[in-house]
C-alpha cells in the first residue's frame, strides 16, 4: 500500500512516498469491528500466518497462533499483518530509493521508533476503513507496539495483547543490541551503511549479531538440555580453536549464516534502535503508571518464566502500572522452559490463554 | 624462566624451548612450606600484586587480595604469580617465534588446556624447589586451574581455593566464547591468525569479544544501577543508530577499545578454548564426584549470588562432589551485587572469608 502524504517521525524528520506491505486473513465484518492487528518483532514480517500458493515451507511466523480454528481465529477475526517501515520484507526500507536523492537510502534511512511504526500502521487502518481494532497484538518488540497503540490511539484499541515484552529495555538489553550493531557497523563490508552499491553485504557482522541474538532468545536450561557440552563429532576432542567442536557452536554458526543471507544490515540497526528508544515512561519522569493513564483498552499480558531477555518482572511492571490506573488486565505467567523464544512456540497453556481471551473478545463483538 | 625440556600437551602435541614469566612476593620459608600459587583468568597475568618501581598505576590485578597484611598475607606466605603458556604478557605465546619453523607461531601455537597450564606451573615449582604448595588459588578460569591442581598433583596441594568458578562451562558459556572467537577469526585483519607479519591487529574482533565479555561479567542489577537507561549527553535523544546515545554504549565501546590495544587475538582464542575444554568429569562419564575422588587437598569454594556466568549452583556442584568424597570443604556464597566481576572487587565479607581461611593455613604451617 503506497502512501503519498509524508509521515512525520519522532526524530523531527519525515518520510514520503513510502509503502507498507501487509497481508490480511479472514473477513472484515460489516461493522468493521473484528479487526486484529499483529505487530512483528525484530526479524519478522507481515506474513504472520498460512503458506503461499505452491510454497509449502512458507509458513507465517505466527502460524500456530493465527488461522482458522486457531487461538486468534480467522473464522471470526479479520487479521492484519504489516511489515514495519525500515524492515527488509517489502515495506519501504534502507534498500529502497530515497525519493529526495534518487539514491538507495542505505544508512540515510531515517531512524524510526515504535511510535512511528504505530503511526504508519494507523494510516494503513485508515486506508482499510478500520476505525477501531478489536485487538492489537504482538510479542517482544511487537508487544511494545501493542502497548504503544493503547497509548497513542487509545480510542482505536479495544484490547491490547502484549506478549513477552517490557516497558523499556534495561541496560543489559541495550548492551547486547549495541554489541550487535558494532559488529555490523565495523564490518569492512558495511561501507558506512552504503554497501548496496558495492555489491557486498556485511555478513560477518550480521552473523555475529544473530549469534548474540540467539543466545539471548534461549534459556540457559533449554540450551543445556538441547546442546549441553555435546561434541559435534564422536567423543574425541580435536583441540582446535577454529573448528567446530561443540554442538552449540554448530547451531550458532548455522543460525548466523542463514540470517546473514536474508537480513539487511541497516534494518538490524534500525530495529534494535527502535527497541532501545521505546520508553513510554520517559516523558513522565520515569513514572509508568502516569504514562499509562491515557490508555482505554483492556489488556492481556503474557510472560514466560525462563525469559531472561524480557523477564516476567518486566511484564509485571506493566501489569502493576495498568492496575494503578484501574484498567482491566489479565496476566498469565507461563512456566515454560524455552526462554524468550517461547512466545513463538507451541505451549498448550499459552495458546489456551490467548484462545480464551480472543473468545471473550469475539463474544463482546457479537454483543456490540 | 626458560624451559628446554619439551612439555607434552593434552592434544598430543608438545611445546619446546618455552619460557614462563612469573613474579614472587614474600619469602619462601626454610621448610618451603609457605608457597601459594595464584592462577590467573582469561586476561590477567603473573603480576598479581604490588606496583612496579616508578609506575604507580601498575597495580597487580589481585592487589586487594595479596600483599603485606592483606587476606593472602605476603608477610607469612611466599606468593607466586605465573603467566600461562599462550598468554600475551611475557610467557611464550602466539606472538613468539616457533623454534621448529623460525617464524612467529600465530595461529600455529598449540592449543593448550587447563591441564597443560598446571603441568607447566608444576615444572616452575620444581625449578623453584617447591615440592608442596600451602595453597593454590584462582578465580574463574584461575579457579579451574586450582581445582585441576588438586586432581593432577594431589600430593602437592595442601589447600585449593576456588573462587567464582565452575566444574565446566555450560552451553551458554561456550556460546558466548564462540561468538567472541568468531568475531576475531572473521575480522579481515586476523589473516588466519598470522596477522603479525601484516602489521595489523584484529581490533574489530577483539573489541566485540571484550564487549560481550563485559556484559557477562556484570550482573543485570549492577548494570541497571550503574548505567540504566542514562543518556550520555543531556536529555534529548539524537535518533542515531551509530552515535553513542546511552552511557552503557559508551562504557562498552571504551572497554572494547582499550582491550583491543593490548590483548592478543590468538591468545583470546586459546584462553576461551581452554575454558571450553575444562571438564574433569568427562573422563568419568560425567560423574564429578568420581573425578574428584583422587583429590587430597582441603578446599575453600567461594561464589557470588549475582554471578550469572558461573552461578553459585556451579560452585555447589563442586562442593557436593567433594563432600561425597568426605573432603574438608569450606564454602561461602557471598551476597554481592557485582556479578562475576565480584571476585576481583572489594567486598568485606569475601575478603574476610579468604583472610580467615589463610590464617588457618598459616596456623597449620606453624604447627607443621
Amino acid at each position: 500500500m503506497p502512501f503519498s502524504q509524508p509521515l512525520p517521525l519522532q526524530s523531527g524528520a519525515a518520510i514520503r512516498d513510502y509503502a507498507l506491505s501487509y497481508e490480511t486473513y479472514g473477513t472484515l465484518n460489516a461493522s468493521k469491528s473484528n479487526a486484529v492487528l499483529i505487530c512483528h518483532a525484530l526479524n519478522a514480517s507481515h506474513h504472520v500466518a498460512g503458506v503461499y500458493e505452491g510454497q509449502p515451507k512458507s509458513e507465517g511466523w505466527w502460524d500456530n497462533m493465527i488461522g482458522s480454528g486457531k487461538p486468534v481465529d480467522t473464522d471470526r477475526f479479520f487479521v492484519i499483518g504489516v511489515n514495519n517501515l525500515g524492515s527488509c520484507f517489502g515495506s519501504t526500507g534502507p534498500m529502497h530509493v530515497n525519493p529526495d536523492t534518487g539514491r538507495v537510502y542505505g544508512a540515510d534511512f531515517p531512524v524510526v521508533t515504535v511510535e512511528d511504526w504505530v503511526d504508519a500502521q494507523a494510516r494503513l487502518l485508515d486506508e482499510l476503513g478500520i476505525r477501531q481494532l478489536a485487538a492489537v497484538m504482538g510479542g517482544s518488540l511487537g508487544g511494545m507496539q501493542a502497548l504503544c497503540w493503547s497509548l497513542r490511539y487509545p480510542e482505536r484499541v479495544r484490547h491490547a495483547v502484549v506478549v513477552a515484552s517490557a516497558p523499556n529495555l534495561n541496560a543489559e538489553n541495550i548492551a547486547f543490541n549495541e554489541v550487535a550493531r558494532r559488529a555490523i557497523v565495523t564490518d569492512p563490508d558495511f561501507h558506512g551503511g552504503h554497501f548496496y552499491a558495492q555489491g557486498v553485504v556485511p555478513k560477518r557482522g550480521l552473523r555475529i549479531a544473530r549469534m548474540i541474538g540467539h543466545i539471548t532468545y534461549l534459556s540457559d536450561d533449554v540450551m543445556n538440555e538441547k546442546f549441553g557440552r555435546q561434541l559435534r563429532e564422536g567423543i574425541d576432542l580435536k583441540y582446535s580453536t577454529q573448528d567446530i567442536e561443540f554442538q552449540i557452536e554448530s547451531y550458532l554458526r548455522y543460525q548466523g549464516e542463514k540470517f546473514s543471507g536474508y537480513f539487511d544490515g541497516n534494518t538490524y540497526l534500525l530495529m534494535t534502535r527502535a527497541l532501545d528508544y521505546f520508553d513510554p515512561a520517559r516523558t513522565h519522569g520515569g513514572n509508568l503508571a502516569q504514562a499509562l493513564a491515557q490508555t482505554q483498552a483492556k489488556f492481556l499480558l503474557v510472560s514466560f518464566t525462563t525469559d531472561w531477555r524480557f523477564a516476567p518482572a518486566r511484564s509485571r511492571e506493566i501489569v502493576q502500572a495498568l492496575l494503578d490506573n484501574k484498567r482491566a488486565v489479565s496476566y498469565a505467567e507461563i512456566d515454560a522452559p524455552h526462554g524468550h523464544d517461547a512466545f513463538l512456540l507451541d505451549d498448550a497453556r499459552y495458546l489456551n490463554v490467548v484462545r480464551a481471551y480472543f473468545a471473550r473478545i469475539a463474544a463482546e463483538g457479537v454483543a456490540a
